[in-house]
């Protein structure tokens, strides 16, 4: 008898991440109980569903699930997050009763990375100053004498956290003639070797490297990581992209270096976010930032779906979870 | 006895292509009779080397060999060319006499390749449109309201000639989970199964992909290959990256297009480049211009000096040239 399915998140969330085709591989593998999501588990409905759930599809905005909504759910062995952190989502109760836990956040790592790699590669060429100086003179510009040492060859790119979003820039990388540092207290240098990569020290990765890019997790641990000493040690000419939280980095510091001219930012997140209008992030020529674009967004949500309906089949099929979070994850990742 | 090697190219492109370090591997292997080049053939310092040289590497500007520079080389067996096309020193002469010519075209197709990947993930996902409308609004901004079908899942891209650049490109989005189509009249789909594209015809791309890039060469028969009614077919939202050459494409149906308002442009090319002041190529918020930058600039010219080093070590070695060019090629490439 195949094993009973239900959607619990918001309605928009499902709208936006749940195209009708992405359902469509469940069955006939997987009874999918409702295409409508579960919004609250504490309505008739969500009480209805839950009592012949085994597999929980959640999504962003998924409320808590605590001992309450498992006392509902006799049959629930199994959460498929299609989206990132389950931090907001899955209570102690689910660890402590076993509850099988998987997310899709390295489905969501990898527009991440995408979108890192593209600026990587523009920012060793220069290519948006560049666009920036041709839009505003309309006449000829020489880029060679612009920027000199510009070009993606043998630039040494660094990437503080081999995160699932650090390691998916690391694979696309590879097609590149650029030398990769990695810093990261947990990797080995055997893994490290495994994933072709040089480990360094952050304090010698940020004095050494052509690029910088952020991917560490933001905890407690790590606010501040990049502080003012560290930002002060980056190359003449180097370029810091940030992707990860602004709370990571110290944004006086930041935007104090860039302000002195020989610093170039690529900044997705900041500190606060909104920026104060009057914030020199938005207008000074060697910024790019965007409002938090990097993640999935539009037909990238697709993908987290696609990666939890995966798992739901692989259960389905008597596998194990490609993508298992376990409670001892959680300390050190986002 | 070792092969002598000498270097034939403007001091200046010496200088900017081969930095000391580029020439070191050629030894002990090969003979470098001198590190400073051949400038001008017929004076006494470039005959005295020709009459020594086995293998001639030349680079940017390196003067037409014919049939009087072959007189005065009496042992020129190989021309490896550290730059692209060959057609504007390699006369009649050198094919007639057999003398084996090798580009590194390969290499320069490189970061054209590099731009375009970076070009087509910012396009699929809006990334520079949005960053604008930050840095114009100076508040939140928000993206999927913006733009509700970005993202970079399953998108298409139309690849037009799998030229060395397109093939690049191909293999670089290998990483991708985009849709690669290609449209190219000498491609099999035999070729195109093992590259791993779609085959399409030049309409049939035209019409159906989310980003077009053109890596057509240029050549009489591909001028004004995009036309107005190409461009007419373009997907409403669809972005034309040209990093080939402005010949190709008529200018003024694309700019009629953009300025309709529902086609983005990304052109590292125009013509006429450069544009007189008033062209709307360089203030559409649709457009990114960018002068000529996608090649090899700045360090990126230091992998063509190794592209010719390699093949001046292959022929040490007995090997074939892995980029060599025949006559019959110049038809179809640039």
């Amino acid at each position: 008898m195949s094993l009973n399915v239900a959607l619990a998140m918001p309605l928009h969330t499902a709208r936006a991440v749940f195209s009708s085709r992405s359902l469509e591989p469940l069955e006939p593998a997987l009874n999918l109980l409702s295409r409508e999501p579960i919004q609250d588990f504490h309505s008739p409905e969500g009480q209805d569903l839950l009592r012949e759930t085994d597999i929980l599809i959640t999504g962003w905005g998924c409320p808590m699930i605590d001992d309450a909504v498992l006392d509902a759910a006799p049959r629930l062995r199994y959460v498929l997050h299609a989206a990132g952190s389950v931090k907001h989502h899955i209570g102690d109760a689910c660890w402590e009763r076993g509850v099988m836990v998987s997310s899709a956040a390295d489905a969501n790592a990898i527009p991440v990375a995408e979108y890192t790699v593209a600026m990587i590669v523009l920012a060793n060429k220069r290519v948006l100053q560049i666009a920036r100086a041709l839009h505003t003179t309309r006449s000829d510009v020489l880029p060679e004498q612009l920027f000199p040492d510009m070009g993606n060859y043998r630039k040494r790119v660094g990437i503080i956290g081999a995160s699932k979003i650090g390691r998916h820039v690391i694979r696309l990388l590879a097609g590149y003639e650029l030398d990769v540092a990695v810093a990261d207290p947990y990797l080995s240098p055997d893994e490290a070797a495994i994933l072709g990569v040089e480990l360094l020290s952050l304090d010698e990765l940020m004095a050494t490297s052509d690029v910088v890019s952020l991917h560490a997790p933001s905890l407690p641990s790590t606010k501040n990581l990049i502080d003012a000493g560290q930002i002060a040690r980056m190359r003449p000419g180097a370029t810091f992209i940030n992707t990860a939280r602004g709370e990571l980095v110290d944004q006086d510091a930041l935007l104090a270096r860039v302000e002195r001219g020989d610093l170039y930012a690529v900044l997705d997140v900041t500190t606060p976010w909104v920026l104060p209008a009057e914030s020199r992030f938005y207008t000074h020529p060697n910024v790019l930032l965007t409002p938090h674009v990097a993640g999935s967004l539009g037909n990238e949500l697709e993908r987290m779906a696609s990666s939890a309906v995966a798992e739901a089949l692989r259960i389905s099929r008597g596998e194990t979870l490609q993508f298992q979070v376990r409670a001892e994850d959680l300390a050190f990742t986002a």
